[in-house]
């Protein structure tokens, strides 16, 4: 099978127009660690997957997997000790507040749950997100991308500039007057949402910004505008999809920027593959949900999902995968903002734990975004075997989000092949 | 860990209101065939749950699932050769129109996608469906729950009368008459729709109108209610989440009810209880919603669906069960409409394969639904080691929907308990 036939055939099977990364795609055939083999046996060290949060192809993950569904993997109208106990697991990651579960297949669902949990609670129905963000793919989660860029409008959703230092509304502010700068913003969104007559019932944000690249948000606004959410009626929703499960060196991504929300939804890496996602709330939003919904997921809350969650948090304790990702994450980071006095290409480096954005800028000092260069780098990586994608509101972002797994000896490699990438650029 | 405390827990990690089977809800720890048993070791037979239509814990899906989980489970956004071998597949199991898979994690999932590709074919955005469906618990497809049952009201949608001979607008109507009368209650449908300034994008059905209780519809209705929608521009979008997959008998509930639908909705079994479903249609639709959309589902068009789906289909294949299903289901049905004339609370034996409703009604002859009765026959079938369920517009019809393997022992062990429970009944 020639790579040039099997792509005319998915083209055919999944209809042309189905994403694929790189400006060549891969044929990926194996996993393993934190290495992905291609079909010509070449490995490449991934450092884009966060759903294989323990790394790829870890036994136990197999293992339990195997093992529950040989013995029971049926839907949840019947009582099962396991998925209780795993509803009980997760919500005591959280603050007392969180106290109960509703157990989804995708972030896409666990975020519709959210929405409409959200909505029956307050009994409005306008929601506000980030001018940049991404939650899903539904129609009424989908409606919320990039509602202010050009979309099909969504009339009970409203945008606010998403928070950040590197491009400010205005030159020189502190961070207590870029947070006010960005609080007046969404207080538009929720100002418009109640002249438009369908009222505030969340604000729905990526804990982190992820798709937003990773910006630098300013110290407190996220505190700030819960309490202006909440003092206008509406919930908090945090999507941990991208933000949770240890990616930032820490469990969640609110607590890196230090809000409290009321519903946390997440998602990609809770199952190492296996489709769960979860909406967790206080038992009063969960429980209003339930009555107006009478909510049933066939594929969710099953012994299966219960078995593989569970053995994936034992491996991120077991393994102590979040100081791994606070130690190897940190010194990455540092080593890269070295790099950057080096390139004027390099805008800035950020991040949190293993989640971290090198924001590619033209040449220029003004910071103004270079998607083609972002995307010229992600390639050049790929072909030293190292890979990666570019993300943020102008695609300008090299996103860097390995397996949890990723070790020091991992990142030293990456270093050398970025400094050798960085010098082929130049020559 | 008894019952009782389990469940105080369950309704605090799940939020009260999560739903449970029967009076008396069972503990299920372990299943094997068409086999459950509960924590004291009780064995029930399974005579509901379809999601693992090869049988519980089969050895070859719990193989498929450990073996590509440890080899690779990775987003489709690399080339893989088996999503590709499996959507063709797929593909091939309908006829030449049907060309091209989105995959997605659940039926809600898939009917989402199947709506909005109508929605972007026709530029329209109102859908038909029958006043007693289900399609999944999105805000978008939830919507269409019930849609005539003071649900909150979808101003894109509009509900006809589910085709019945059982409780007909008239009596003593031919088959062609009552085609007739149903398709004018559907030509309402789509005129109210234009009326409204929606128009008409889809027709959505389970193929079978399992949830509105596996109504006989009068022979040719469906054909002709898939000719009255394409011209009036709509798509007809079959749901064969609980219907297809050999279900009835033959690989699609649409081949019972003798129409040919643009887009196909599969789900339930396709994974064994690994989330799977999917989206199928012509090329041009497929690629006409990828345009619009982007798609991109982290869990779906993975490595591990595609190894287990494909297991799945070989199974079914293998094993012959779509044989048996015709065979046993057709024995059980003709078994079970003997009973009627000894039970006046038998009002309707119905259904195709292996998927049997059993119609509840008062006594008095005139049909009148009786919900209590069925809930009652269903618990003192649990009582007995059987397993079933009420539903129907009803809720009225026992549903009989039992693994596809599913052997003649099985019918005849079942026929015994439910002579059983009737002569219970009478005592």
């Amino acid at each position: 099978m020639t790579r040039a036939s099997l792509l005319e055939r998915r083209d055919r099977a999944l209809g042309a127009g189905a994403q694929l990364f790189y400006t060549t795609p891969l044929t990926i055939v194996r996993g393993e660690g934190v290495c992905l083999f291609d079909d010509e046996g070449r490995r490449y060290v991934d450092m884009y997957n966060n759903v294989p949060c323990v790394g790829h192809g870890h036994p136990r993950v197999a293992e339990a997997m195997a093992r529950q569904q040989g013995l029971l993997n049926v839907h949840n109208r019947y009582l099962h000790e396991g998925i209780v106990a795993f509803a009980e697991r997760l919500s005591a990651l959280h603050g007392p507040a969180i106290e109960s579960v509703v157990f989804c297949c995708s972030g896409t669902e666990a975020n519709e749950v959210a929405i409409r949990m959200a909505r029956f609670a307050t009994g409005r129905r306008g929601i506000v997100c980030t001018n940049a963000t991404y939650h899903g793919n539904s129609e009424l989660v989908g409606s919320l991308t990039r509602v202010g860029a050009g979309r099909p409008a969504n009339p009970e959703a409203r945008a606010f500039p998403f928070p950040e230092k590197l491009r400010p509304p205005a030159p020189g502010l502190s961070d207590d007057a870029l947070t006010e700068a960005f609080l007046e913003k969404l207080g538009e969104a929720i100002a418009q949402l109640e002249a438009a007559g369908v009222g505030l019932a969340a604000l729905i944000v990526c804990s982190i910004f992820a798709n937003e690249g990773l910006p630098d948000a300013p110290r407190g606004f996220m505190g700030r505008a819960a309490r202006m959410v909440r003092e206008a009626g509406g919930v908090v929703i945090a999507d941990e999809v991208q933000a949770g499960y240890g990616r930032t060196g820490r469990w969640w991504g609110y607590g890196v920027t230090e809000f409290s929300p009321d519903i946390v939804v997440t998602g990609k890496p809770m199952g190492a593959g296996l489709p769960l996602a979860a909406t967790a709330a206080s038992r009063s939003l969960v429980e209003g949900f339930r009555a107006k919904t009478r909510y049933f997921n066939t594929f969710a809350s099953t012994p299966l999902q219960a078995a593989v969650g569970m053995t994936v948090l034992d491996i991120i304790e077991d393994e102590r995968l979040i100081e791994n990702a606070a130690k190897v994450g940190g010194a990455l980071k540092a080593a890269l903002a070295e790099r950057k006095p080096r390139c004027a290409r390099i805008g800035d480096v950020r991040g949190h734990g293993l989640f971290i954005g090198i924001e590619m800028v033209k040449d220029g000092g003004d910071n103004s975004p270079d998607r083609a260069a972002a995307i010229d780098l992600v390639d050049r990586l790929k072909e030293k075997g190292f890979l990666t994608s570019n993300a943020g509101a102008f695609g300008n972002v090299v996103k860097i989000r390995p397996p949890l797994t990723f070790a020091m000896s991992d990142a030293e490699a990456f270093l050398e092949a970025f400094d050798a990438t960085l010098a082929d650029i130049d020559g």
